[in-house]
């Protein structure tokens, strides 16, 4: 590929240094992070935490950069990047970081001699929580999820509350214990309640479950007693994540009524560390499930709202080989991020950029599809095999879980890597 | 009384411009800012917001103190009080808050006179939020405010829930929306189902109730998969606030089952501007009432662990007077501070500084002291009388809501002011 630099003989050292690290943006053809993604997030070598772009196997140190004065028409405060979290990035607007990602996308195609000298290889990096997350929400929005541990509580004809098809019913989370990829946390501790027992006791969960989610970031704050509508919602949504929800079933079960989950799900909440943009997923809109009974107005919409993102679960015995324990896709979910939004809002709630809100976990209609052990193994009556002979009812300690998701369409892959997480035996 | 500057020659004027002042520092005998209490909180003039102590009608501008050098010696980074929120403050620990406010009892008891130069009436000032609260936590630990409730949802035999003498229940809240006394807010709007309807509509709240709690802010914090004991509990404590958790009961019942309260309670709660210390309290510590079923191991406690706060309730209707309609104390909770935080991290849950605890609404024994109108009306049956001849089921628009506490016991008065706030209509 010619490099802009070529006919300039001023240029002719950085030029010859672009023609002997070429290679160094070659981009693996199978990469989740290819040209068309650009994902953002936080990364650190030699302990220094800076943002960062994702591209094959290497990451644009976005600090250097701008240093070298490829991104200096693009009104970008200096230091911008030299940040802990993206979250001041992001407040700046999303004129500003579609018009960066565009400038990325133009600096790799053309082989730029500062962008290829801006390059760090993932593999000497570690990764971080790539925002600060205000207030974390979790929805609960997969009908086949909800109907799933409805048949499981309530039995077959009252699986779904009857608020369930009017509202994209959420909660509250808790945000100071959401962790990123390859950080691993203890089996939670807390009060059960035996079988057959009527008084609880103190001791480490036995039900340890996944929740297969994905999760999005906030992208552009609103002032309390503002609604967003759906038309309006996406303009305040960043990107998309993988997303983990580790939940003791026992500790919940006891504890959720009336007032919800609380310490069955606060104990951790694993994310994997690049953000994709709304932009990168555009070619991979696709239809949400039809709704009947037909929504409330506010909550009524336009367009492809869903994303057809294939998501995979892993689960890896201590010492052993990953097994794919579920598949399933993003675009199952019965209520879209514009929904959420909208409902989310409608009461005035006020969203502050670096926000997280959750889907709650995606099920789709087969059962090799649904989202959590609870219902692969079906309450448990039916564990899963794994290939060492073991067998699998809820998580063991040393368990290795890893979610993938991807978007492949006419040649075009944007991923979200991973998010892997190890359980530790409670302390 | 002596100034310890009187001696010195060369403090001679410093020494006649405090004598002329002296009067500035004439604290009030019923204030509830009295030398005893010194509570932290933000405050500013001419928008710039800063640290301040309350001191009778008055706050000490804590930054013109240390340029002063009146704080010297007491280990306090430079510009600690010129920030928006007292988190960093906080977070210089125990040791360095509690002798700050030992100096400040000196320095007042002195008649010091750079202490009285950094004196600014609280007329002229503006209250703010008083720290950047991450996660918000809402306990439910009235067994009068649950059982009430509980009577009117589930009947007299149920209506306490299974688990709720065992666990101090809990659930996350949105801290977005946390808003300061003085702020209004606009009636909520959202889904709700009409009476003997079986779908929802969307409109303007009609059962907007109160619900009078108290708040604790978070001053230590723990790494995720620490426990913190309850002996050690009240060290990861800053202090406590009045609160007010506005809650929308028509959305709350369609929407609050299975996952908890969410758009019934997020669109506004209010605070007290006003963090007064657990040293403060510490003259007015109580028994909590006794247990019964004992409570497991990790929950038991020993030592007075609540305290005597009278809290008392106003409603004011547009141009019209203030109304008492409750008076409840603090010291009626079933669970204690110290249970709920052995509670919330007895999974590893960690903690941050500038968290926020609510209690749940605090009830008392008696009717006129329960702690929202949902309870003091009876679910609308007994309406409240006013003395312009209206009555209260629920709030109505421009209805003006106060909540003031107070301690007093041998002739100390420790007080937390007041959280004020006006209904606005919906937008």
């Amino acid at each position: 590929m010619m490099s802009r630099f070529e006919n300039d003989p001023h240029l002719q050292i950085i030029t010859l240094a672009h023609h002997q690290i070429e290679n160094m943006i070659n981009i693996p053809s199978n990469t989740d992070f290819s040209i068309h993604n650009l994902p953002f997030g936080i990364f650190s070598t030699a302990g220094k935490k800076r943002a960062g772009v994702a591209i094959g196997d290497q990451i644009i140190d976005l600090t250097d950069l701008q240093a070298s004065g490829a991104l200096a028409d693009l009104d970008l405060p200096n230091g911008i990047f030299e940040k802990d979290v993206l979250n001041d990035l992001i407040s700046l607007g999303r004129p500003i970081w579609r018009g960066l990602r565009v400038r990325l996308q133009e600096l790799i195609k053309s082989d730029d001699a500062h962008l290829v000298a801006s390059l760090i290889p993932q593999s000497t990096a570690q990764m971080h929580l790539p925002v600060r997350i205000g207030d974390y929400t979790d929805f609960y929005s997969s009908r086949e999820h909800a109907t799933n541990v409805g048949i499981m509580f309530r039995g077959k004809d009252n699986a779904l509350m009857p608020n369930w098809l009017h509202i994209p019913v959420g909660y509250h989370g808790r945000s100071s214990s959401i962790i990123v990829s390859g950080q691993p946390f203890h089996r939670p501790k807390g009060q059960m309640v035996p079988k057959d027992a009527e008084t609880p006791i103190y001791g480490a969960s036995k039900l340890l479950d996944i929740e297969l989610e994905m999760a999005y970031i906030i992208g552009k704050s609103t002032e309390l007693g503002e609604q967003v509508t759906t038309a309006q919602a996406e303009e305040h949504v960043f990107g998309l994540l993988l997303f983990n929800d580790w939940s003791a079933r026992d500790i919940q079960k006891w504890e959720y009524q009336p007032l919800g989950p609380f310490l069955g799900k606060n104990f951790a909440s694993s994310v994997s560390p690049w953000i994709v943009t709304l932009d990168a997923l555009e070619p991979f809109r696709v239809d949400a499930p039809k709704q009947d009974p037909p929504v409330l107005d506010y909550l009524q919409y336009e367009g492809k709202k869903a994303f057809d993102i294939q998501l995979e679960v892993y689960l890896k015995p201590h010492g052993g080989q990953e097994h794919k324990i579920s598949a399933s896709n993003h675009k199952y979910l019965y209520w879209t991020i514009v929904q959420q939004l909208a409902h989310h809002t409608v009461n005035g709630c006020n969203l502050n950029v670096g926000d997280m809100m959750a889907s709650g976990t995606i099920s789709g209609p087969t059962k090799d599809s649904f989202g959590s052990l609870l219902e692969l193994t079906w309450g448990g009556q039916e564990p899963i095999q794994l290939a060492d002979g073991s067998e699998r009812k809820f998580l063991q300690d040393y368990d290795t879980i890893t979610i993938r998701g991807f978007c492949e369409r006419g040649g075009i892959r944007v991923g979200f890597g991973e998010v892997t997480t190890q359980i530790l035996p409670a302390k």
